[in-house]
């Protein structure tokens, strides 16, 4: 079977994102004041074959750890669709 | 109210993803030959200030509209964290 698989990775919580303040910024100067604690990071969807929807988030958790994410700087939430 | 909003732009379906295959390159080159049809966007997270859940999302389909996200190349998807 394939499960679709959505990765989100986000700049560590503490650390510094330039781009989330460079956005908030411009948010700011458009006219939306409303807007603060802007973060950005990286979304990420693949099918991942295997034989059940535990087993294919415990494959992407290893290509989160190996490729996807910064261990150091970055953290990242798994979702595995189930279709 | 503060609302957290969670936004994910990603290639518009049909589109080169010239990131996304370059992520499926390097991971079939590490093992994970059960990856496939990898998409690589950005995810967005934000306070929004509003009266209601519902407000909070339309001021965030605004920013989409005008700063996060590409009209022509990107699609998104709003959540808003209602707590």
């Amino acid at each position: 079977m394939t499960f679709r698989v959505h990765v989100r990775v986000m700049p560590r919580a503490g650390l510094l994102d330039p781009q989330g303040q460079a956005v908030e910024h411009a948010l700011t100067a458009l006219g939306f004041a409303e807007a603060g604690a802007v973060r950005v990071g990286r979304a990420i969807e693949l099918d991942v074959a295997a034989a059940s929807p535990g087993e294919a988030e415990a494959r992407a958790r290893q290509m989160c750890d190996k490729l996807l994410a910064n261990p150091v700087t970055e953290d990242y939430l798994l979702n595995v669709e189930s279709d």
